[in-house]
């Protein structure tokens, strides 16, 4: 779970704007943002909490990381684990791991791997009884290196 | 997608407590819940928003549902759809399906699909480019019936 050597992992910030839209482009479409308004929805990343009763250990709702070449401080991954607290399961926590995409330059080197490592950590440190994705059927073997196993089928309805 | 004569939909309740926590058991575990802890989870889904820059239309973040038998104030189904804020697609939005449960006594009636139109009528009206849920195989059907097609594999890793 420890990353390579080069690299580190962290929170996204405001800094990020063009790397992480432009590293998200491998996964799905983006469009246009302006920096204000990647700006804005930082803030509300980075204020949005989930109520814990049993503590006072901060969890945060939305955990967008980065893993990050050091040498370069190129952006070569990047995922988000959103957490979302339920009734059932004695008020359980779920977290939902969303829009993983590794830069096209830094694919094939385990950091996809180590990013999922990452976003599992963190949902398991806040108390997640599990954990969950959705992925397309020629992601499944990678997410089962991940540790994760198949539970069910995805379902969408779009406008 | 009107719900038939006898029957309401509104946003959960704390009077609902019972209700729900027994109506949830036919999805999964509940367990031992506080009546006081209850109500500390509705506070914090009531008072839980997603930022919003287009306007200042309220979107709230849970949207926990109940469809009520107008005749004697049973809880005959129950259901949830969280909004999450994306960076892909210019900041989207998207909703999750979570935790459907019919009342045993009152399935085969079609309250299920009332109760999932009403879930999916809010996350169109927030504004969410697509909104997703997990199932069982056994499911498909059901959810293919209310608009929904398969869109790819649902992966968990569990404590
Ligand atoms: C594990 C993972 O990263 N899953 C992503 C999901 O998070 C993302 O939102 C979606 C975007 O696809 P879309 O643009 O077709 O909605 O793709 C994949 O399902
Ligand atoms: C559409 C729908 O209602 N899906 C539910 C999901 O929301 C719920 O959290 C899970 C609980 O099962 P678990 O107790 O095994 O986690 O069951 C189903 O997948």
């Amino acid at each position: 779970m420890s990353l390579p050597e080069g690299f580190y992992a962290r929170r996204v910030e405001e800094k990020d704007f063009e790397q992480v839209t432009e590293t998200l482009k491998v996964l799905t479409t983006v469009g246009t943002i302006a920096p204000g308004a990647f700006s804005k929805l930082l803030k509300y990343w980075n204020e949005s909490t989930v109520w814990n009763d049993d503590s006072d250990k901060k969890i945060m709702q939305y955990n967008p990381m980065v893993i990050v070449d050091r040498r370069t401080e190129t952006i070569a991954a990047t995922g988000n684990i959103i957490v979302e607290r339920k009734i059932i399961h004695e008020l359980a926590l779920c977290g939902h791991i969303e829009d993983i995409a590794v830069n096209s330059k830094y694919q094939g080197q385990g950091l996809g791997k180590l990013l999922i490592d990452q976003l599992v950590a963190i949902g398991f440190s806040y108390g997640c009884y599990k954990i969950i994705l959705d992925c397309d059927e020629k992601n499944v073997k990678f997410y089962e290196k991940c540790g994760f196993s198949s539970a069910g089928v995805e379902m969408q309805i779009r406008k």
